[in-house]
């Protein structure tokens, strides 16, 4: 075999989408001596996890924990519980993790309701909750990573009637405020990579009891079937005692661990106060320069930024530029915007005026005509 | 908040049914500078992960790779995306394992003929093949995590007639012979965290052209979409090239590639001799010791020994003594062998002579009487 399984040393700036640079207390916590699932310092550390979890998502919400996968199965989590055939539910689209809302839902059964806006822009609450009159579920995403918008989950809140308010915060959680219980938000997931700045791998997951009564029971994922993971989570899920369900990633477990006691350190309205100040400072450079931002202002997250390309400017030629260059990693667009957008995110220990900064003199580097 | 976030910097030697100890290389990898997912970087890594996989697989399979979730979700990849409403799973049954696979296989509506050995016994392949005339599966695990029992996948391989053979390799990959290809094995699943020597937190999963065939389209779930994760492995996978589908965990892969390499550099004969050998060790020894072994003569796993508990002995006073004193976690045994059998694994790095010797030492130390 000629594989060599050696790896440049290449240290890259993530400024793009997703994952970003994780804390450095994340890094170390990744190299820890290594825990087994069912050591008593990995159940303590697992709870420090779900209380650190229970404060950036701002709910009181026992059953509070990371699901052991990426984001992405946090979205199925989400519905594979809740929803089954005769199930309506109705999700606001207005980007592609909306969109694939709606594809997850559907595999399980439900009647999906798709109030679509145009990307770029951000939904109308009161068309989304119009759009049906009993929904069981509406869903929709508090920061559309694909557009860089954010979506009033408050208000969708305030108008869900008797319906479950379920929200996706992959790309708010620790970087934009956030308040689950205060909003009403029933299900929340996310994932670790984005604000939290941890390698992607985890998705931070929340349900208040309302939600779990309401549950599908005997789930059609064993992995994912909340029923199972009470047991596991044990005193902080069910109270029912842990039980074995499956191994949990413990070394992912504990940079989580180590990550939210930076966060907490820090403050969470403070890391809300310094991504802003950091997107701020890159969406002023941007259009100082003649770009043109995407998403509709007033509504523009500060960690994650959409600029339109300039006509005749080859977006991954500059995209390759800046990586080649300068070891800097942007976002091409999402969907039909992969090469007239670029997504710039200024995350977690990336969110810093100087990041800031530097993505701007780097961008003067390499725009044509610059 | 009262929570810490600190962790006492304990190192426990994982002795125990897994997670074992890392590969020093494995947990280098996980502090390595992190890639984002879409980096030329991190494709070569995953395509190198890819080529290591299949040669401990034992297979050419293109659609060889790790999916994003623990060893269980791999069970899960495994028949959401082969078995539905109408299909005929016969599983053989000898432990937790097996049991969980009629779980997965029937919350996806197949019908599920287990097939029941004692356990701690082996399956007999006869048996299992005639237990139905035409299923569309048949499905065994390898090595039985919850009673130390090697089952003889090959005799299956030679049986199966038209069906197609699915095994779970969670506790043989890289530590025991694993020939997926000769075998007639055309779905297998496993974890990181055994004999592979890395963290939980990946499936290592492998599935052959004729069984990818004959999947499900539309799977009930998203996130293990096979179809859908044929684009997401591009040129390793359908050929189609990539296209975005989820996030990958680059640390965890980082630390499975780093581990790979260091596993084919020791060579997996010599890998799986050394764990023989371990193995031999621990279970002499427990034997000179008048201990007797839980699992039956002449089908023991070497990598994960189960040893019944002597009459009087309080199991768990046992093992948390090992821990308190000596750091050595071991594991207690499964199901209703919970207090009667202990399960010792010499996994990974761990899978030493020197490793055995000081088990055995330490349990002197500790049985009562000793």
């Amino acid at each position: 075999m000629m594989t060599t399984f050696t790896r440049p040393l290449i240290e890259r700036r993530l400024f793009g989408p997703g994952p970003c640079n994780p804390y450095p207390e994340a890094t170390a916590g990744l190299a820890l001596p290594l825990l087994g699932h069912l050591d008593p310092l990995f159940i303590t550390m697992m709870d420090e996890t779900c209380d650190g979890l229970r404060e950036v998502w701002g709910t009181t919400n026992r059953r509070t924990f990371p699901v052991s996968a990426t984001g992405s199965a946090g979205m199925e989590a989400a519905f594979v519980n809740t929803t089954g055939p005769g199930d309506v539910v109705v999700v606001a689209v207005n980007g592609l993790f909306g969109q694939r809302m709606c594809d997850v839902a559907a595999r399980n059964g439900a009647e999906v309701i798709a109030v679509e806006f145009e990307w770029g822009t951000p939904i109308d609450p009161q068309r989304v909750a119009e759009a049906h009159p009993n929904p069981k579920i509406i869903a929709a995403v508090h920061a559309e990573t694909s557009t860089g918008i954010r979506n009033d989950i408050a208000a969708l809140g305030e108008l869900k009637g008797d319906a479950l308010l379920l929200a996706d915060c992959v790309t708010s959680i620790a970087g934009i405020e956030l308040r689950t219980d205060d909003w009403g938000i029933d299900i929340g997931y996310a994932g670790t990579q984005k604000c939290l700045g941890v390698a992607p791998g985890l998705a931070p997951f929340t349900i208040n009891d309302r939600a779990f009564e309401l549950r599908i029971e005997n789930p059609r994922s064993w992995y994912l079937d909340l029923g199972l993971l009470g047991g596991y989570l044990g005193s902080n899920g069910t109270q029912s005692g842990r039980t074995y369900h499956h191994t949990a990633p413990t070394a992912m477990v504990a940079s989580l661990h180590a990550a939210l006691g930076r966060i907490l350190q820090e403050g969470l309205p403070h890391v809300w106060e310094r991504h802003e100040r950091a997107g701020r400072v890159l969406q002023e450079g941007l259009q100082k320069r003649g770009l043109e931002l995407f998403a509709t202002e007033g509504h523009r997250l500060p960690d994650l930024t959409t600029v339109k390309v300039p006509d005749g400017v080859d977006s991954a030629a500059v995209r390759g530029e800046l990586l080649e260059r300068f070891n800097i990693e942007i976002g091409a667009g999402a969907g039909a915007y992969a090469s007239s957008v670029w997504r710039i995110g200024l995350m977690g220990p990336n969110a810093t005026e100087e990041n800031a900064l530097l993505v701007l003199a780097a961008l003067d580097e390499v725009l044509p005509g610059a």
